[in-house]
């Protein structure tokens, strides 16, 4: 049976689905009376939930946060909808559908992830394709780089979203760079390849989004330097040497990907090779922001809501 | 016969030909003499210039800055070669062939012309086409166009400068447009073509870049908003109406484009076209930047000199 | 019948008046019936208001915002006033009192109007002399400058507002000008009269203040320079030349009179003039936001609450 | 006999004059003579001077710097002017006539400080002044008050300038604040009066313009703090209480008279008084900025040399 | 009887005792009867406070805030717990055992204070022992310095507070001075000694912590400067000078504690005095921040809430 | 025969030793002659050096820089001594005695490690005692580590300065833990001796200091994370596990002890060890550079030069 999104219940339905339970807390009514109330939400959403007639024993086996299975209906309170709950069964992870939990690139994962190593396939300099094959070759890694959002917040926050951010900026490279004949194209075309690599470590996407404890002590572009330095030294072992001005190159370019010192960068960019990976990435991440927030604010008004990342609040008129 | 270039006279050369005389002062030797130094110059650099036995007369005589012909030899001292001058005369503007004193953009700026106009010819919505053609039609503001430089220092300072610049950020869009369809094609066209048309007025180039006074009291941003303006009421005075959704989308990207309040932009991007046109001016800008710096400093370190506007030294050595 | 103003409704009065309707929501009781919520607002205040007993068409027949005329009676709720209403129905705006719902200055608008005449009619330099007066004879804007406020939050946000800013700080000018003789007073009258012009296309003040599309997206700065330059068109087109010295030096004034980059600037102060008209703007707005953050925060404390904007709370206490 | 200024010294004059003598240096010909270097100095400017066939005994016994009489000619050398000394004898300070050597205000100190007198008598409260009573009595405080400079570098930067500073900064306040009822005049006038006491111990100017180490270490900011206090407490011992309220309310213009922390300011304006007394100080120290710049820079072009404190050049020219 | 602890009550307990009233609203119920809420305080926590059957004479009479002895019982609702009061009647604050309410270090402040003396009679320096033991020998102020917070909020923001902190940082001082043989050991004592003594003026804190007029006007860091020269002028009273160098190396190192202008130090530091200072005052609040920080949130995620002043989340888990 | 050095040269001795030369520049004497000037250096300082009669084949030989061993006398020329040279030739550096050519710490770098090695011996976390056993064994590092200095220009500037500024502030973590109980000793400990263990390979010291490319490109930071895993990497090869959690902690340590963004820190401090080897690092560096500031500046004045490093002149006068 499909599952019920969230942002398609209307009022008055009966509801027995599984969502992912979060923040419940045990509170009296004035009579006295024991309820639940909590956090019902899955891809599409997220809707206030209400056990009435419950006990220590119910809220105390509730997941915080998790699966549960709930049977129920839903109602108007206050002109929102919130879901009166009757029954709660705790459902283990390996039982639900993940697809309806997480939000998803809408694009094709299989094929951008075809056509991005179909890009990187055009590294010429054998070190850096070397470099490049060894991570491709690391298949568990791989399938976390098809997964892992491209940031929690701000862009891309979605599962599949760092491997859509980097298939549209490969995609920008190759069609600028031969307006640039001076920048070395194996340089930003791998540069663009891992200069996130080290969100596959920094977040962690099982049920929800979330820093790993690592990626906030650590940050995703340290990650990334060290990733890359573990598959020079698996090569290395397998007797093949990247030479250390390659990787210095290539390490000032993830080094220096945010721009400037106070957005994390420890280094600023000092090759045009930094600067076109900077202004590529900032580009699809802006671009990518500004449709987003215009895409879900439906409202009559010709603008967003103030954007503090961008100080200031989106346009969502268009001239024709 | 043609011109001498100041960085190909060797020392112990014979030198009869025109350049440009700058802060020339009269001085005496510790004899008493008077003597005439001056800095010499055409678009290939400059030299000191030193006229012995000179006299008061000739001194005044000199154009602050301007043309003179000159008759002496080169010769080295103290390790820098300088020009010994025996005879000096005054020349006209008229009688010099320009391209000998101010730097000029290597690429065939006809030919980079012909393309901007095929491509802004790709706009669509009628009336951002009509005010596009109405400033083709300007034949002595597209000579200016042509002939401007892009900037004074740090990128494109050369006639030419911002046709190259301007041309080379319509090829960067008509790139990468493909692969982000929300954005509107028509606006950042439009906005490219025109985001520094101000630049015509707020630089001179007669003999050397300069700022004019108005230039420098309300700068190019704000001079090509008002240049459209104009263009609107001159289509207006002929029936053409240009929207005000259609202007203030485009006036914005111009006011926006320089991306931060602290570089002068009144605005910041509040829509997708401004982003992109911000993010493509700002990329060209710097490797452009880079590419000449790396270019014009031959030493045999790996490092440029520091680069105050970019906060670094950049990094001259290829990977290969 | 006079308007019963919303800040002097005492709990257990009855109401059959018009007011504002903000925000209203269809919500449902317990028990499940509906009502709905709403804001009920004119320029003196804004207070909740309740409609037991409603329907959806009622709900769907609100304006969103706009005026309408309620019958009903004010309670004590929770130690705040609501109004409970029993009946509503849809007012025209052409129906209202428009000063009954709008702030306004308390000050005498054609008074202050015609002193701002008087004080720009000292104006000597004819160009400058023709340019105000070819703005003074636009009866249309000149009601409108009469009427904008003079910003959205910050200070002299009501209607008259610009007018009575612009007054005083004409004033300030008047009384200071005799004790900097070095300073063009032409210059600092005519700059002060046109420095935030461009707010009458920037705001909208027809029920409540926002900003235009058009006010956002290019900026009452711009706005201003581009209404002189059209101004100035028109008296060319009337064979009245004002030349672009004049012209530079008045734009440099609005371009420059937020004093820094960060707060919208495109251009620094870069003469007397254009220094003496920041600082008199700057003046003005402050101590006019400080007296109203003072006099609206009647609290028992000698501190208002914190200002962000000024990054302190204010001192409220007086020393005699 | 008169004093022989530096600036109206022409080629080829006899001299016989007392003048600062300023890093005197002590250094061999190529054929091995003694000469020395220095600066010779008055209020007027500076011009280099040597002193051929020198002895280290001449050397020793320069002040360092100090007062000299010389007797020697101008020349011209390198078309810069020089003196040529052939005696040299040490004068002591209280011989010369100081006035030649400091560059003093152009207006007359006495009716300046007859003025601030009036201006200040205007105050009401019975407290402040007495405070301003207490100050003004004080015979060898207002001598230094009328004789500081009011700064070392951007403005009034000339003996009697705090006072020229000042006194028009009370005018100023005069004339604007009735424009203000709502502000206080008694505080602003002695928040004027007393905003820069503390110079008079920050800055010395015997002979040159410097720092006193006290000036450096504590600021004039709070030092003007602590003279009010030791009035105070003058004033107490004398039975005479100032309230703690005043003094709090009066010592707060003073401690954010810069307007902002990265100007030193240890508090920000949180009273209209203070937001007035830092606005009419900048609003002086910038136009008399800007016109002094202006008057030194009397070269062709229309703009001045860059001011980095002011993050721009001044233009120059006048509208007529 | 010992004082039930706010944060020691349980759910059904009754309810006889003291506590701290603070902002208590009058409100109606949806019947209409009057009831009271408000919060009820001592050091250990708050929790909210209901009064059913209140009258507005009831209300009146209540301090706001202040001490109240109550009677009633603790309940939960909604899963918060809640005082149900059945009586109210006014207490002094001399009935009270002020322990009980306002939060205080968990350190020996007689110990503390004790080996604060130790530590400074360390100093030799004949000018700041006699300064120095002036301060100690001034009772009441001992008394206050021994019993003011340390802040706020940010660290220390407890009873005895600013002297647990000087007491740390004394320690600190004294245990790393040796290494650093250049540093001037009594500067740096006294220094920090009386870095915060302004704080005694600054905050009060008799019921609960908050900042007096006088302290947000002028600020610790003036106020301690000022109740040195109090000092100094007492001493000289006395015929005991204390030399103005001696003052001035003092005064900077309080002037300049703060580190950065944007936290409000009129000067930056000049000695290394001033830096060990700097350093020692911003180590030992930052640890005693993070430190309280994690031991206030005992959820159980390894990371705190997001702290502002630090611009980050604090990291809870430790290696072992 | 011991060096001779340059700080010790006076004016008239015959001077045959070995010196750095740097910048050599063949120039021409008014006459028509080839001479070569040239700057000589060691440790101790660098004087001018002249060589009259000159050739451009002796010009071609000279390193660029290097070590040449020359004859000649020294004298005063223009107050200043410089070298006037009779025969030069080039030395290897195998040849030269590298401690007369590098400044060095003049602390005794062997019981300084001793002492480093004594302290961390202190560390009772198994892996991170490992870990640092693991960076103690190796040798060639340790060399490196005792040699390198401590930066290029701020503080330590020196070889074994790494060293010296590691072991003071392992010194102070000693001395200051006992007071801080809630802060992990261990952590702290391992982060210091590791928190620029990258510096020895982002700095070249063998004739002068300089950044290596790969020093430049990457950072010190960064490089100090990469060598720590590559030391974990070898235990792991050595079935020695260093568990993530341990990793991390020490690893935030490194990434943010430069405590702000723009100080090129990837991450801010988020534990309080992180804050301690930030406070340490900062106090030890600027207590180092005010020293040597202070020592280096021999002038009259109680001031030295401006350091815009720091913002301010630095007060050199002692109380006592």
């Amino acid at each position: 049976m499909a599952h019920k999104f969230i942002n398609q219940i209307e009022p008055g339905e009966t509801i027995d689905d599984i969502y992912i339970v979060r923040d419940p807390i045990l509170r009296s009514t004035t009579r006295g009376d024991l309820y639940i109330a909590m956090f019902l939400s899955d891809r599409s959403g997220q809707l206030n939930g209400r056990m009435w007639q419950a006990t220590e024993t119910i809220y105390k086996a509730l997941p915080k946060p998790g699966f549960i299975h709930i049977q129920g209906r839903s109602e108007l309170y206050q002109n929102n909808l919130q879901i009166i709950i009757n029954n709660i069964s705790v459902v283990d992870a390996s039982e639900v559908h993940i697809d309806d939990f997480l939000a998803r690139t809408d694009k094709d994962t299989k094929q951008m992830f075809e056509e991005v190593k179909k890009i990187v396939s055009r590294i010429e300099n054998p070190q850096l394709k070397t470099l490049v094959e060894e991570f491709l070759a690391d298949r568990e890694l791989m399938e976390k780089f098809c997964d892992v959002p491209g940031g929690m917040k701000l862009h891309h926050s979605y599962i599949g979203g760092l491997l859509e951010h980097t298939h549209n900026m490969l995609r920008v490279a190759v069609a600028i760079l031969p307006l640039f004949p001076q920048v070395q194209t194996d340089l930003v075309l791998a540069g663009i390849f891992l200069h996130d690599i080290g969100k596959t470590e920094e977040l962690s996407y099982d049920m929800a989004f979330s820093y790993t404890d690592s990626g906030q002590l650590i940050g995703h572009v340290v990650k990334s330097i060290l990733m890359i330095n573990q598959k020079v030294d698996t090569l290395r072992a397998k007797s093949t040497q990247i030479e250390e001005t390659v990787m210095d190159a290539l390490g000032h370019i993830i080094l220096s990907h945010h721009g400037q010192y106070e957005f994390g960068s420890p280094k600023l960019p000092a090759t045009a090779e930094a600067f076109m990976v900077y202004y590529i990435d900032d580009l699809d991440a802006k671009i990518s922001q500004v449709t987003v927030a215009i895409e879900n604010e439906q409202s009559d008004s010709n603008w967003t809501a103030w954007k503090s990342a961008l100080q200031t609040r989106l346009y969502k008129k268009r001239i024709e």
